[in-house]
């Protein structure tokens, strides 16, 4: 028994990148979840449970970033369809030696939003690691992923 | 004996988010070097050579658009400041799960680069997701982190 | 008898900035006018009347300024969404000491667009202001508000 | 007899620019192509052929280009109404003394789209010319026009 | 006794628009502070001081977008020189019926920042206007205005 | 005897693109003007001259875009070096049945600024095309090549 493999989506007939065509799609009410983690030390984090948080600037300018690179996904990711975003969430979970940054994205539209929250997500950890990169060298980011996908 | 910590360098002296003022550093040539890890299936990198890889797109798109994203940094991350960058690199190490992405940013300027070189990491990371998506639901991006930094 | 106050749009439960769910609104035909000056002396309107107005170049290019300003809206005020655009119109009155900035401007949508109307007032604003800083540098910009707001 | 002539669509009553209003046209399928030429010399093309097309990468980067473009006409065109595309194409045919651009994009919308792929034609020749002017000085960019349109 | 009047610095000898030519202008350090104030009820003041100032966040977002749309500032205004800032800073003063945004802007190069700093603050006063626009619909923004200009 | 072709600026030992380092070059002052052409109806033309020109608008709002083009050229063309743009010109020569677009940029930087001026007489066409196309439906964009480089 054989069965051909699903296509990869962005590669045309002849082996060319382009953007799919999705305007025979319904359109339909879209929300995607992603997550990702900024992993720093504990001193890190003390200095700004002690410092920033107080004032939640720190984490208010990474959710501005990360809300700004949602509505820029189709910018940034090449094959990406623009979407008119209907809402866009991002939170933080402060944890001993890390922050954990989760986004919703909703839109409705003919394509998921998975990019948009996998985005947000990453430019959201780049903006925390750029604020905390003067007291700590050592940071990563890992962990970025979809965790929830819907479509209704 | 006490010492102060360090500043957060984005935290003004009222608590409040700023661009910092670099003026008065000299210029300097900087070089940063970011990596990052799109782990997916063994199955998805196998589809990947067998279609993908002979024509180099996959990899090629992600180029792009990592390289475009180093340029676009201080749009995207709040408090980055703007940079004439001098060269961007973006490569690619194949494995049997998975993908290396590495970033290599160049600038001659008042701070550093590595927000340049993280951030293309990611977008190309973050490409190369999105070009796989269709084939593979369960992949995520870690590792994100510096592994080098100079200054000349 | 009390009334909870009107809640802060963009203020999620935890007091986060997101841009909040519009997902279940209904589309609906939105318009909003909004207006602005630029005050500057008798001397700048008389040299713009004189040799600029003939040609009708600065008007021009601030017309375009705030046209182009109106699409970027959501791009520029982080928690707007953004919203495919029908119609953008941007006029102005010339006073014998200052220029009154008009934008009307059109969507089919989830949101209203005055955002968009204050954007482009304001950006034309100062273009006007950028092409006489040269001659004037006394002038200021006021008045900016919404004098229309319509839901079809 | 006499018939007035088609109105200049982006002039308003008083002769200014404006972006003209589309929100009561019904929104359609809209298919446009448009195709232009990157004239160079036969040994660009020669070269092109021995060392960057069993790569793919030259076509892959211009590829890229275009379909970006496409999505940024609006911000690119002052008068151009934002669209949410649904598919972009762009293609290449090497030639002996030049490369023929052709792009192909949809979108369900007001208003129709052969101003993206005009701009995804013209700025991938663009990128074909400076991947290729190290090697060649003498290279032009030509024939950019629509050569299908249609609304269903 | 005559003196011609100073040229407009952006319409070139036959009257069309211009990105004036700064080349041979020495690179010199440059500083701008501009001010504008946000007007709105009592009623809004108060249920900002209660709701939100204590966790900063109207400001900060205010402050972000402020920071951001400095950086932007040549992609808005359509003949200014794009510019590599070296220094933003937004501040406000929360007054009783009212905000006042300030905006200092440094850079080292051959134009000054007063744009930079007028549009930091324009569109920190637009931002803070949506953010309260639920509940209050007669604000205006009004006193932009360069409040220092020095060249060093 | 044999001699290595000149390689193409934009391909890496391995094949991949990238934006190429010039940190070593010196900084110099850099001209480029570039030329192109929209062909189009002499009664389109007659309309333009009859009821456009007076105002100078449809070549001024082609002249802005030119110009923002040119600014944009490094976020247009993937492998183009961000460079601060000194002086950006686009005129215009109206002829019988066409309009030629002429674009001077200067730079102060380590590369030539060939690209902005291809980019802004491009996107100067585009947008004339985009003014005429509701009364003129078999225009063609043609001749884009640089006409003079300088390096001082």
């Amino acid at each position: 028994m054989s069965h051909a493999p699903k296509a990869f989506s962005h590669l045309d007939a002849t082996g060319g990148a382009s953007m799919v065509d999705v305007g025979a799609k319904p359109d339909s009410h879209r929300t995607a979840v992603a997550e990702g983690r900024l992993t720093c030390s504990l001193k890190t984090i003390a200095q700004l449970r002690a410092r920033a948080l107080p004032k939640g600037d720190v984490l208010t300018v990474a959710q501005i970033a990360g809300i700004q690179a949602a509505k820029a996904t189709s910018a940034l990711i090449p094959l990406c369809h623009p979407l008119a975003l209907t809402s866009v969430d991002v939170g933080f979970t402060v944890e001993a030696d890390g922050i954990v940054v989760r986004a919703t994205v909703r839109a409705t539209g003919k394509t998921g939003v998975e990019m948009e929250a996998l985005t947000a997500v990453s430019v959201a950890a780049l903006t925390l690691y750029d604020m905390c990169k003067a007291v700590d060298q050592a940071m990563s980011i890992g962990g970025i992923r979809v965790v929830e996908k819907r479509k209704a």
